[in-house]
């Protein structure tokens, strides 16, 4: 059962489960937006077809839509305006479930082909996807390139890997022969089918629209479901270009463009909640707020929900070689895209004795003054400080951050960007609180906001650390210390609340980072979500399998 | 990281690993009950330890527990009077957890070890196992050891390797390394940790307490979980023996027994639903009615709920080769443990304009008068017939089915017991509907209740019968036909509906037949459960993998 498609990306596959299985470091699309790699061209190509949808309407080949609708506004201040089909949910879904029998009754390895050509065509655009993560989400341009682009391809094809195993983890056809007498034997022949499971609905979020949604939406669509794709409505464009080379791909494949889709909306008139109660939605992936996928979760019906909602991540100090490598380390972390990933480090816990040092005890106010140096010094070259924060997404996140008081250990005011004058900036902004504080410091506070907590131990900064991330989330979370037993104390007591902690990281590698192929994101053990990208749990869900049996006579005995 | 236990059980794991593979036949414990096997006196054993329960103190190791409960009635008449301790649920879930630490903290291997171990005491208690399965649930002797013993042990121990297969799918450490720059790496040395999701609840049903409960019990426990067992207030013996032998090969291996521990309930005092609602339990196994199930789908909080519910299963007959083949055969699997499994037909849908035979064309009469006939020969030897039917479990199942009424082809009266003058017993009743009257035949009419119904078409059977699957549920189907075309079509609507179809089957098999390692039960995809014995999906949600990593230090360039 071979097809040109898979063929095609055969070998990619191949790493891919090889990856999968061990976990170690893989990347199938290359992460440097370097002409050499993706065409001296790419770059400039890429800004002008970014700047072709400005203010245009955005065709899809989809059914069931009239007028268009879109509300988007970049957090750089440059105007969007692109207007996307307006779907009707009935007629919508009308058109999807006369799209699904070929897809479901499709090969795994012609559904498996189709999503790798997806990846790949995805792969050939992410200059244009780079620009368009950059002014939906307010990325710099470097991390929109990465974690728009390649990494996310990288994120989707580690859920077609998995989704790929465990279609080929059950034979589709076997033999049953049963001894029941001396010479007597009863035989079945047995076939398994793939049922999927209908409708998967994929609910995107406005800092990282491809990152997060593409796990959901290619482990649906290659266990032979149709996918709704239903952004933020402040981060469309790049789900649109996704929906659109999806329905390219599909049509050139002979399948009908309604098997993955676009429900583009606004703030104002959201549709999301609609699409959730709809019996035909049987999958729904979610990243997002965690009040709104809480929501998800209980009004899901008899949906298989998948959601990545929000954490409260830490920090935790305990003891260290060198301040200046691990100041210099977390600096980056806190100021990467102004706070706004889902792995940012909010809560810094320190002993208020401060900590071991090679050089000495260095005291919490040194090792707190070390923190803010580093974040001073990374935004105190603007070039710099722009590419690195980027813009705040939404107005609110940086009304919050505004709003938020204590004893200031460093101002979050904005910033002036050196080429878009309209950016909605702010820099880091940190905040000394004490342990007895938790009412404080267990709200997540989404955006560039750091807690600095004096704890009155590390065994102190553990136990909180933990206890937030059961009681709110947590995704993440970074270890500081040159203690063997302490380093033992903290994982343990984290990975009981299910927080991957990274220890002593310095130089090219941040706690935020999270990479396809090797990290599990989001453990689905704590409040911030149910799911794992990516595992086997992520994708088994999504299908049945449903088997036949038939009877085969036994051949009539020959007397000798 | 060997076990001596995993070593002794090494073998069969391999087998079971090898056989949920291949899903062809394969069984790891025998199902004759012969004393060449168990052993000469096994079954005069089995008795006398069986009768050493009747009005008797159940001692068990578990703590929590004060004064005894117990109300169950043998369907044969014979007392049982069993007292089993009363847990108190908050001193029960108090001890519960402090036992879990070692128990998530053991390696896989110790834990399957432990598992195999239990699994090879209850197949030497067989016979025991029989007895204590035959007067709970009513099934006949043969089945009840088969049932009850070897084939709900094979149940168990392809959960098992299902769940060794998937928390072997994770490396447990593994190296990142990165290129960063032309002579530069980033290397994180990584660990991936098995995280139980605490304490799992296994619901059990009245008629089948070990076949339905063995393989949600042992796929918790050997990812990590403790297990509290819940029994059917009306079959609770079974399952008090099995806890009674999971305690004891727990404290040999140095573990807690309250691991393992058995809630029994009467009908007047129900708990399961309180035990549902704690929010210790994390995850739900539940078999038994649809209405308590779709509550405990909706009650279960964060747990993760696999269910069984019930099912409303059909017959299709199209066309057959020789009708006494196929009536000879429905007789058995009409009257078998008299309707009580889950997987027994009700509803016989046949063309009103009778069917093709290799003889000629049969008039819908005479093919619903050779099913009667074939169920009266079934029944006119009384020791036969005592042995098949067994007995009706529940006093509400006897009066359905003398409740019902319509027109009669066939009665379903009680018939005396010869062993046992207290059995409560019916025959098979059997009522002829027509194809309009599908409020009536949707209805799950649990107990030995058949409908024959008269259809315009066997397209229309196919319709109703898919229709009902999808409506109400159903867990199988079994088609007649010798037209190829007419069995895709059936094969293809029953598998979209979620329903396995077995195909023209005759002589010694049966639609009921569920074999462990190659017969998936229940699909997921129908009201009948959302859950399947066994696959990957039936384990992966009993556990998360939570990994760390650790900067590794690059070595200082030594210059040439």
């Amino acid at each position: 059962m071979s097809n040109p498609l898979l063929t095609k990306h055969e070998l990619k596959l191949k790493e891919a489960l090889s990856a999968i299985q061990n976990r170690g470091f893989y990347s199938a699309y290359p992460e440097v937006p370097s002409g050499k790699i993706y065409g001296e061209t790419a770059k400039k190509d890429g800004q002008v077809a970014f700047e072709g949808y400005l203010g245009n309407e955005f065709a899809l080949q989809q059914g069931g839509c009239s007028g268009t609708i879109g509300s988007e506004v970049s957090p750089y201040g440059v105007p969007i305006n692109a207007q996307y089909p307006k779907a009707n949910s009935n007629a919508l879904l009308e058109g999807i479930s006369r799209a699904c029998p070929a897809w479901r009754n499709a090969s795994v390895e012609t559904r498996v082909g189709i999503a790798m050509e997806i990846l790949d065509r995805l792969n050939k655009r992410s200059f244009e996807m780079a620009f368009a993560v950059m002014h939906t989400t307010g990325q710099g341009f470097m991390m929109a390139f990465q974690a728009g682009g390649p990494h996310a391809q990288d994120r989707g094809l580690e859920a077609i890997a998995y989704a790929y195993k465990a279609m080929k983890d059950c034979p589709t056809e076997t033999t049953w022969k049963k001894q029941v007498g001396r010479d007597e034997f009863v035989t079945l022949d047995k076939t398994f089918k793939i049922v999927p499971r209908g409708i998967g609905l994929v609910i995107g979020c406005s800092t990282f629209p491809t990152w997060n949604t593409y796990p959901g939406l290619f482990a649906s669509l290659v266990t032979g479901n149709a996918v709704i794709v239903k952004p933020h409505p402040g981060a469309i464009l790049p789900l649109a270009i996704t929906v659109d080379i999806c329905q390219s791909v599909l049509i050139e494949a002979g399948f009908d463009a309604n098997l993955v889709t676009l429900v583009a909306d606004t703030t104002e008139h959201p549709v999301t909640a609609e699409l959730v109660e709809r019996p035909e939605v049987a999958i729904i992936d979610y990243t997002g707020g965690t009040a709104f996928g809480d929501w998800v979760e209980a009004n899901a019906g008899n949906a298989v929900v998948y959601t990545e909602k929000a954490g409260v991540n830490s920090i935790i100090i305990d003891s260290v070689e060198q301040m200046k490598a691990v100041s210099g380390n977390l600096a980056f972390s806190l100021c990467l895209y102004s706070g706004q990933m889902c792995t940012t480090p909010q809560n810094i816990f320190i002993p208020r004795d401060g900590i071991e040092t090679a050089d000495g005890l260095m005291s919490f106010d040194d090792v707190s003054s070390a923190i803010v140096k580093g974040v001073d010094w990374m935004l105190s070259d603007q070039g710099r400080a722009n590419e690195v924060l980027g813009a705040i997404q939404n107005e609110a996140t940086a009304e919050r951050i505004d709003a938020s008081d204590g004893e200031v250990l460093r101002e979050g005011s904005s910033i002036e960007h050196a080429m878009f004058d309209g950016a909605r900036t702010r820099s880091v902004k940190i905040i000394k609180l004490e342990a007895s504080q938790k009412e404080v410091f267990e709200q997540e506070m989404f955006g560039p906001l750091v807690y600095i907590i004096a704890t009155d131990s590390t065994e102190q900064s553990i136990e909180l650390a933990a206890t937030v991330a059961k009681e709110h989330g947590a995704i993440s979370c970074g270890l500081y210390s040159t203690n063997n037993e302490v380093t033992e104390k903290a994982v343990d007591a984290m990975t009981l609340a299910g927080v991957p902690v990274s220890c002593n990281l310095t130089g090219n590698i941040w706690v935020n980072q999270s990479a396809a192929f090797s990290d599990f994101h989001v453990s689905g053990v704590n409040p911030s979500g149910n799911a794992t990208l990516s595992d086997m749990a992520f994708v088994v869900g999504r299908f049945n399998i449903v088997q036949c049996r038939t009877f085969v006579a036994e051949p009539a005995k020959v007397e000798a």
